[in-house]
């Protein structure tokens, strides 16, 4: 197998959950791609710093390391060019890097409050510890005092998604007629929500509900069938 | 003049200040084409009306009328193709208009409420008194109530431009190493902010502040030479 990812795991090592992970196991899937998996956990930095990098993805690709799931679609995109594209021209490459950058802050810094407090009891001791503490920091209070707020806080996370909802509205996908690393970006957010907690991010009747379905059943369901709860 | 684009003015027919009309204007400039404007004001519904729309901008071309910036945008798209690609492919097309939504969203709809009190100034009566009815009824209050609360208002606006500004601290322009429709998007809106009103929306050392110079000066300084505010 020439191409190798390291993913985010936790106590069950084929249970990927790292919103990042999911865009590139997306990518990966849109192009066609067989790779292989290597699960990796937070504390694992030693393995992957030969790689130049202390998060994952890292794709391997014979001899060469790529950190950063924006740097691996990139990377993909250029090394397998006749396979399907991932960002539709060298326009949608570039729009796509301000929906990265919308998909980091809405979706993934979205939903993080929201299933933060779910993420530990995935995850086996040292990683529990580690996560409890850096993602304490970083939200300047204990995850269940994040967790207590969310009935209220999602009701603001779905308001900040109308930009996707009223793109959903006049086209099926990001990518226009069928999905492509766009969809992928956003996707990725959802994926993560649903491999690690039951919480309900969406409601039903809500477009953006119904396109996460048909990601979920992209690629003869790769995300619908990875562990996960029903949401 | 075989395109002719309705624009939005008030008292001087010389100052267009609609964020949708400078998304085409900017999109014409970028496709190389001349076009005459007609100027045209909110009370003049009857005049657009056999073009099928009640809002600017409408383009006419020989005999067919567009209206909406972004249907006008893809119709410039595939009606000339041979000049300077909007999109830069398929894939842009689709992802800006994800964009689109944001910039309707987050850039007309953030800048609204900072910069709405300073419009009816540059009104004559019938729209002046157009405008206050339909916006007060939009805003649930007073213009100079929102007004009153911009200095802290503005503080959230520029809090969510932060996907843009990771944007553009990784590329020069939404458009990747020049701008393109993507970057038009946006800046319409900071272009109506800039002629209606002095209120200032960034900091000057905002990367984006610093796109948007970039923006004012293409195309010859079309933006800057329009009559405006040094903001």
């Amino acid at each position: 197998m020439t191409l190798q990812l390291f993913e985010l795991v936790g106590t069950d090592a084929g249970r990927p959950f790292s919103p990042y992970c999911w865009r590139t196991r997306m990518a990966l899937a849109h192009k066609g791609l067989d790779h292989g998996s290597i699960p990796w956990r937070f504390t694992e930095k030693a393995v992957i710093a030969p790689h130049g990098s202390d998060k994952v993805p890292v794709l391997l690709h014979v001899d060469k390391a790529v950190a950063d799931s924006w740097k691996i679609a990139t990377y993909l995109e250029d090394a397998f060019p006749d396979c399907p594209s991932l960002f539709g021209g060298e326009g949608g490459r570039a729009a796509m890097k301000m929906i990265n950058s919308w998909g980091d802050i809405a979706i993934v810094g979205g939903i993080f409050p929201l299933i933060v407090a779910d993420i530990p009891s995935h995850l086996g001791p040292p990683d529990a510890d580690y996560f409890r503490t850096s993602r304490e920091a970083r939200l300047g209070r204990k995850l269940e005092e994040a967790a207590a707020e969310r009935d209220k806080a999602v009701v603001a996370f779905r308001r900040a998604l109308e930009p996707l909802r009223m793109t959903l509205r006049a086209q099926p996908f990001l990518g226009g007629a069928a999905p492509n690393y766009a969809d992928y970006i956003v996707f990725g957010g959802f994926q993560w929500a649903r491999v690690v907690s039951s919480f309900r991010l969406l409601a039903e009747d809500d477009p953006i509900y119904a396109w996460r379905e048909k990601l979920l059943d992209a690629f003869d369901g790769l995300a619908r069938k990875s562990p996960g709860f029903a949401v």
